[in-house]
C-alpha cells in the first residue's frame, strides 16, 4: 500500500484523552478514532491488524473441529428471561425496544442465543459433541469504558459453546478449547500465561484466564516459577505455613495506643512488624449476620474467596456506624475478644501465630500477646486471604512470584447450568433424556490487538509481533531523488510480488518525519532508501524491536526481506 | 469437512414460515435459522456463502483503491441531529439510551459517521479522493421484515463513501465503484443489471441500483435490449410518442354512464379500448392546493415522477371526501372540463390523443371526444406515467422491455447534502475552503446470498454458482461397503490437498437421503461413490445445475473435479 494513499491519519502529539499505552499509540498511530466514550472505530491499519488476529483465531478453532457460525447482535429478552440474566444483568446490557415494543437487548455474550440453537435442532447423542463458534460485536454499558479498546463498550470477541454428552467429554472439550488458545497466542507472538481463575458473571464449575503478560495490565496474577501453577490473584489458593515449634504463651496485656487505628500506626506506636498484627474485619453477611474475619496486619483479605467458603453471593464490609452499633469499639479498634456473638473465621496465616496483637474493642486500646484458644475461640480456619509474592504454592514447588497481565481469554466448564434452566437436552443411547453439558470459551479480539501492543512497544511507538503487524515490512524512500523514487517503487512491487505485505511511505515529507511515523507505526522491517546507500549500492534495513541496522546490497535486499519475514512467521507453531 | 461432524441440520419438510423460495430453501439446506422476526443466525453452511461474498466484494473494494475499516454499529444521536435525520428516519431507526441516558441508534447506514471522521482527519486537497468502506452489520426495524434475510433487521452490508474535490472527481470515483460492482456481481456468477434509480431516503444527485434477475423479484425494471438503458420502473423515463396526424375534432357529447366508474366499466360500457379513455386522478400537494393529473386509461401514474416534477415530497391521492368536498362529481366520474381553478398535468401521451373520453363532473355522466385546448386548457405536459413493456425508450432503439429483479447494490453521487451539513471540508491550493463531494455505494451481503438463490434453483433445492457455493463439490458414499467408504476417504483427502473445499456425507444415511439433501443443499458437483460403479471401476459425477451425468475413472476422478472446479472459477472475470 501507498501510504499517499492511504487514510493512516498518524500524529505527533500525544492525545489528552488517552490513558494507557496502548490507547495512546493507537490513536497516535492512526489505528483507531474514538466515536463516543468506548465505542471506537477501527481505521485500515488498526483493521489489519484486527484480521490477522481473526485469521489465527479462526484458523486454529477450525484446527480444533469447532464451527464457524454467527449469531445475531439483536437478542430477543425471552430467552434471557428463561436463564434469569435479563435482570441479574443489571446496566451492563444494552437494551432496547422495537417499533412493537418487543424487549431485546444488545449480546454481550450468547449462552442464551447458541442454547436455544441446541434446543431446537438437536436430538441425540449422536449428534454430539459440538463446539460452536463465531467472532462477533459485542457490547457491554460498562459504567467506566476506558485505556480505549482495552474496555469498551463496543468490541470484538471470538466466543465458542461445547456441547457434551458427559463430564468426561466434556473435559475433552474444555481441553481441547485451553490447547487452541495456547496455539493462538503463541502464534500471534505473545508472552502469555492461561491462569486459574474465578468464575464470575457467566458462572460454572471451572476456568482458565489467559494473560498477556505486561507491567501495566489491569490483573495481578501470581505463578510458581517451577511448576506450572498459576492464577489469577482473585483466585489463587496459599497453602497453609508450616507451623514451626510455637512460642510460648505470654500473658495477654492490655496496651493503650492512643490514637493509633492503622496497621501502620499501631506498629510504629508498639514497634512491632505487621506479621504481629491481626485485622479484625467485620463483614455483613446476606442474612443480615456479622463475620468477623481474622487476617494478619501485613495480608489482604481476599472475599471472593470468604464468600465462596460461606456461599453466598454478596459480602458487604461493615461500615463505621455499623461497627459502632455492634461493638464497643471505634474502627481500627475492633479486636476478637469480647465481641458481641459472632462467627470468626481465621486465615491460615493468623492461625499460625502466637502471641500476637489485636484490637481492644475500646478506643485508643489494644490487647497484645492474645493466643487463640486460650484468649478466645474461632469458628473456622481456611484459605481468605489474598496471595502474595513468596507465599507457598498450593501445588508445592518454590514461593509464588507475581506478575501482572491483560485478560484476552477466558475458557469457561459451564456445567449443565444453561441447559438445565433452557431445556436443552439429547436423548442417550438408551432413549434417557439428559441436559448437554456446556463449555464457553472467549477470546477479546480487538484487547488482544490493544494487550500486544502494551507488551511490544517503546518510547517511539509500537513494536509489532510480525504474524500480527498491519505490514510485515514499510520503505521509507529519504530523499526525493528520481535514483530513490525509482529504486523504492523496484523493492515495492517486488516485494509485493513475493507475498510480502509492504507500506510504501511515498509522501512528500522529511526523512525525519518519516522516520517518526515509521517507529510510531511499528512495522517489524524499515527499508531505508537513500542516495548514499545508493552510491555504494547498499540499502539499510532496521530491525524495529531490536533496533538493529543492516546494510544489504541493493539487490539482495528483496530476497533478505522475504527470507526474514517468512522465518518469523514460520517461526510460530 | 465432514457432513457427520457438521452442523448442518437439513429439513426434508418445507417450513411453514417461509413466504419465497430462497428462505424456503435456506431454513431446508441448514443455512440460517430465525432468532426474531427479521433477525437470524447464520448456520456454518450460511455463514460460508457470506464469507465467499465477502471476499470477492473486498478483493474489488482494495482492487478499485477503496480502504477498508469499521465503524461502530451503536451510532450517536448528536450525529443524526446535524443532518437532521434523526426525526427524518422515524420508526426504522432502532434507538436506545445507554446507562447515562445518551441517545444512540443502530446504525442503518454510515454516512454521518464518515464524514464526522472525514472533517476531524481531512484538511487538504492533497489527501483527496479518498474512498473508505466497510463490511459491518447493518439495523433497520422494517414494519414488515419478512422472506428471510431478503428483508431482515440485521443484516450485512458493505457500505463505501468517496470524497473528492469536484464533481469531476466525484463522477470518477462513482464511476469506480460503478465498474466494480459490476466486477463483483458478475464473479460471483449472477445475472444482474445496473438500472437508473431513484434516489429516495439517502438523497443526491444520481443513482444506480445493481439488479439481481429473478422472476421472484420484488423490483420492476424496464430495459432496451438494444441499448445500454435500464430503469427501475419507479424512474425509467418515456419518450414522447411520435404525434401521428390527428384525427379531425368531434363534437363534444355527454353520456349518461350509470355506475360505470373504473376504467373497465365505462370501456366495457362505452365499448371502447382503454387508450381512449383519460383519467383524472386529483392529487394533494404540500401546501394544501389541489393538482389534477391526467393519465390514459391503459397507464399507471409515477407518483415520483409528478412529485420531481412539482419538487415537492409529498403527494398524497385526494380522497372520496376530499373529491366530494372539490367537485360535484363522485369518485370515478372526475373530469378535467369544469374543475373548480386547480393545475393541470397532462401525460405526454394524454396530449397525443383527440376525441377522448373523461369524466363529467357529475354523477353516473362521461363526456367523450374530448380535445385539449378547444374544450379545457392544461397547464403542462410531461412524462408523469410508470414504465411499461412497448414503451419507447429515451435514449432511442427498439421498444422497452420488462423484468423483475432484486435489488442487491445501489449506487449514490451524494454531491454535497452531508459535507455542508456537517462542515466536512477541505482547503484547496489557493488555501479556499469547499465542502467535500460524497458518494456512497451499498451492496446487501446478505441479500445477495438469498438473490442468487432465487436466481439459481429447481424444484429440489439450491443450484450454486460456483464462486459463492459453500462448497466445491460434495462426495456421496451410496453404500457403507468398506471398499465405498474407503475410497470416498480417498477422494476426499486427495481433492482437500488439491485446493477443493469438499463436504463428505459420511452419515450413515440411506442413499436417497444423502441424493435428497446433496440436491437440496446445490453443491456444483456431486460425486456417487457406490458398489456398482466401483466394479467396473468408475464413479459417477453430477452437475448439480444441468443434471449431466459423468461416468469417469476411479484415477481420473480428482483431475476431473480439480480441473472442472478451477475452470468455472477462472471463467469469471
Amino acid at each position: 500500500m501507498r501510504l499517499s494513499q492511504s487514510f493512516i491519519p498518524t500524529m505527533r502529539q500525544d492525545p489528552g484523552e488517552a490513558e494507557v499505552v496502548s490507547h495512546r499509540l493507537m490513536l497516535r498511530a492512526g489505528m483507531i478514532r474514538k466515536v463516543a466514550a468506548g465505542i471506537y472505530s477501527y481505521l485500515p491499519l488498526g483493521l489489519r491488524v484486527l484480521r490477522k488476529i481473526e485469521t489465527i483465531v479462526r484458523e486454529e478453532m477450525n484446527r480444533a473441529g469447532a464451527q464457524e457460525l454467527l449469531l445475531p447482535i439483536l437478542s430477543p429478552a425471552e430467552l434471557w428471561k428463561e436463564t434469569d440474566r435479563w435482570d441479574f444483568y443489571g446496566k451492563e446490557l444494552f437494551r432496547l425496544q422495537d417499533r412493537h415494543e418487543r424487549d431485546f437487548c444488545l449480546g454481550p455474550t450468547h449462552e442464551e442465543v447458541v442454547t436455544d440453537l441446541f434446543r431446537r435442532e438437536v436430538r441425540s447423542y449422536r449428534q454430539l459433541p459440538v463446539t460452536l463458534y463465531q467472532i462477533q460485536t459485542k457490547f457491554r454499558d460498562e459504567i467506566r469504558p476506558r485505556f480505549g479498546i482495552m474496555r469498551g463498550r463496543e468490541f470484538i470477541m471470538k466466543d465458542a459453546y461445547s456441547f457434551d454428552q458427559d463430564e468426561e467429554g466434556a473435559k475433552r472439550s474444555y481441553q481441547g478449547m485451553y490447547n487452541a488458545y495456547c496455539r493462538i497466542f503463541t502464534r500471534m507472538g505473545l508472552q502469555f500465561r492461561p491462569v486459574e481463575a474465578d468464575t464470575g458473571l457467566i458462572g460454572g464449575i471451572s476456568s482458565h484466564e489467559f494473560m498477556v503478560l505486561a507491567n501495566t495490565g489491569e490483573e495481578l496474577i501470581v505463578f510458581a516459577p517451577d511448576t506450572q501453577y498459576a492464577a489469577n490473584v482473585e483466585r489463587a489458593e496459599i497453602a497453609p505455613p508450616a507451623i514451626s515449634e510455637r512460642e510460648a504463651k505470654k500473658p495477654l496485656e492490655k496496651v493503650a495506643t492512643p490514637n493509633a487505628k492503622s496497621v501502620e500506626e499501631v506498629c510504629a506506636f508498639l514497634d512491632v512488624s505487621p506479621c504481629r498484627l491481626v485485622k479484625t474485619l467485620l463483614y455483613q453477611t446476606e442474612n443480615d449476620a456479622m463475620t468477623a474475619v481474622l487476617i494478619r496486619g501485613d495480608h489482604q483479605a481476599n472475599e471472593i474467596k470468604i464468600q465462596r467458603y460461606l456461599g453466598i453471593h454478596e459480602l458487604t464490609l461493615a461500615t463505621p456506624e455499623m461497627i459502632s452499633r455492634f461493638t464497643t469499639a471505634p474502627i481500627g479498634f475492633v479486636g476478637p475478644i469480647g465481641l458481641p456473638k459472632v462467627r470468626i473465621l481465621a486465615d491460615h496465616a493468623v492461625a499460625a501465630l502466637s502471641n500476637f496483637i489485636v484490637g481492644g474493642n475500646e478506643p485508643d486500646m489494644h490487647l497484645v500477646h492474645v493466643n487463640i484458644d486460650r484468649d478466645f475461640t474461632i469458628d473456622a480456619i481456611g484459605d481468605f486471604r489474598q496471595a502474595q509474592a513468596g507465599d507457598l504454592s498450593p501445588r508445592g514447588g518454590s514461593p509464588l512470584q507475581t506478575a501482572r497481565g491483560i485478560e484476552v481469554g477466558h475458557v469457561f466448564m459451564l456445567g449443565t447450568k444453561y441447559s438445565e434452566k433452557m431445556g436443552a437436552t439429547y436423548l442417550d443411547a438408551q432413549g434417557q433424556t439428559h441436559p448437554a453439558i456446556m463449555g464457553c470459551y472467549g477470546i477479546g479480539v480487538s484487547r488482544a490487538a490493544a494487550a500486544a501492543i502494551e507488551q511490544n512497544h517503546d518510547e517511539k511507538g509500537i513494536c509489532w509481533p510480525m504474524p500480527i503487524a498491519p505490514f510485515h515490512a514499510q520503505i521509507l524512500p529519504v530523499t526525493s531523488s528520481d535514483e530513490v523514487r525509482k529504486t523504492s517503487d523496484q523493492i515495492y512491487t517486488n516485494l509485493y510480488q513475493n507475498g510480502i505485505e509492504v507500506l510504501l511511505d511515498d509522501r512528500e515529507e522529511r526523512g525525519g518525519v518519516k522516520f517518526n511515523d515509521a517507529d510510531l507505526i511499528g512495522i517489524p522491517f524499515h527499508v531505508i532508501v537513500g542516495d548514499k546507500g545508493l552510491a555504494q549500492n547498499t540499502i539499510e534495513i532496521k530491525d524495529r524491536k531490536t533496533g538493529e541496522k543492516f546494510h544489504v546490497p541493493r539487490e539482495q535486499v528483496c530476497e533478505w526481506i522475504t527470507d526474514i519475514v517468512k522465518k518469523r512467521l514460520e517461526s510460530q507453531p
